[in-house]
């Protein structure tokens, strides 16, 4: 694989963005990025029509969402969680499932302490479409390229067992892709064809990511032109409570 | 990008395998798809290490997972629903959320009626691990390949709109890999991190897929050797009613 590769033929390339530095409060965070996949030669720098998807953690960490903790109490975080949530749904142990203000449903309201300092918990983005807004805008100006940008951040799920990275923001690129009304193979209607296209391709990041190499970012390749429009995940992805049966 | 690409440098491929025939009970899957990817010149046969990803729809025909509905009745099939499910969740107008006798909670059992021809529906197949551990076989017995098969079928969420595609069985692969215990970049214990690889990699399978363009099975190389070893969905995904806060 080369950084001449584009995804022709149909396919994607999902390539992780190596060499972000460790990530501190007011840093030009959409530079480093530029700078990292400039330097990857497996990237050879982001490009046009490039998905980058990027991780809360250090998205957070630029934006200063940084907090102080008890170090030496594992449940220091605890009240922050409640602080973060604006309903909370289930309880078990340690555990709380909760809706956070920005109407994501998850664990201890998406704050967690791993690749952290040890003493500080980081909080989710305060609107993380802007923040994908942001960085896809601070790419453009710096690079002059014309991207997508999606936050990731890592959810379990009700019914199933494991974690996937799901997208919180997103920029440039369509959240849902709606096929209703188009036709399948048949010639008959499609049902129901809302595809989550930026949870998919998070997870396709997620994949090259890795959970302790320190790759913060992932770069995907290929991606149907048709999708590159400005989407939100807050509009398209946020289920609200009146239309959602498990709340 | 080209055949000879094999996602070295910590990066994935994922190829579309285009050319499967409509698919008719009984025909020989594993030798459609090793026929086909070998036709495919984006794809250019099936390797070693290779993660194949096949849609249910395609799976469930040749096993002869169809029975037939009234043509003219638009819930001729929610019959069959109530059947293949062993506890109804949610009702909403026509919509019914249940858990499937495999202990999937999706909606409608995973029955639909799209890119199956008028009259007929399509059930999930009856253990969707022994699917792949099938197909799996019939490709290492016919190509002579070493690879991992994922069946993948497309779900909503209980939090978050649209669909995405998830894995239903899968073999030669992990399901979950659990980095628990790990460290992270900054050498403290990660918590919760049992990632669902397979439904990543199902995931960013769909991503070249679509749904009326008849791919029905998609390739991904540069997959991690570590998580190749015997997975299943069934034993590492699917949550029991006993641990799950939302049933």
């Amino acid at each position: 694989m080369t950084a001449a590769d584009s995804g022709p033929d149909g396919g994607l390339v999902v390539l992780p963005v190596r060499g972000v530095p460790e990530v501190r409060a007011a840093d030009d965070l959409a530079a480093l990025l530029v700078t990292a996949a400039a330097a990857d030669p497996g990237v050879g720098g982001l490009r046009d029509g490039d998905v980058l998807v990027v991780t809360q953690k250090v998205v957070s960490k630029a934006e200063d969402r940084l907090v102080a903790v008890d170090p030496d109490d594992p449940l220091s975080h605890k009240p922050l969680v409640e602080h973060e949530s604006v309903r909370i749904l289930r309880r078990r142990g340690d555990l709380i499932i909760s809706e956070t203000k920005h109407g994501f449903v998850c664990a201890n309201a998406g704050i967690d302490l791993s690749n952290i300092e040890r003493g500080w918990a980081a909080l989710l983005p305060v609107d993380p479409d802007r923040s994908a807004r942001r960085l896809r805008d601070g790419i453009r100006g710096k690079a002059g390229v014309t991207l997508a940008v999606i936050v990731s951040d890592t959810f379990g799920r009700a019914w199933r067992r494991g974690v996937t990275d799901v997208a919180i923001g997103c920029a440039g690129i369509a959240a849902v892709v709606d096929l209703r009304g188009t036709t399948d193979a048949m010639g008959r209607e499609l049902q129901v064809t809302e595809i989550a296209v930026v949870d998919e391709l998070t997870a396709a990041a997620d994949l090259v990511m890795g959970k302790a190499t320190n790759v913060a970012a992932a770069v995907i390749r290929g991606v149907d032109p048709s999708w590159f429009r400005e989407g939100s995940v807050r509009d398209e992805i946020v289920r609200s409570p009146a239309e959602d049966l498990f709340r």
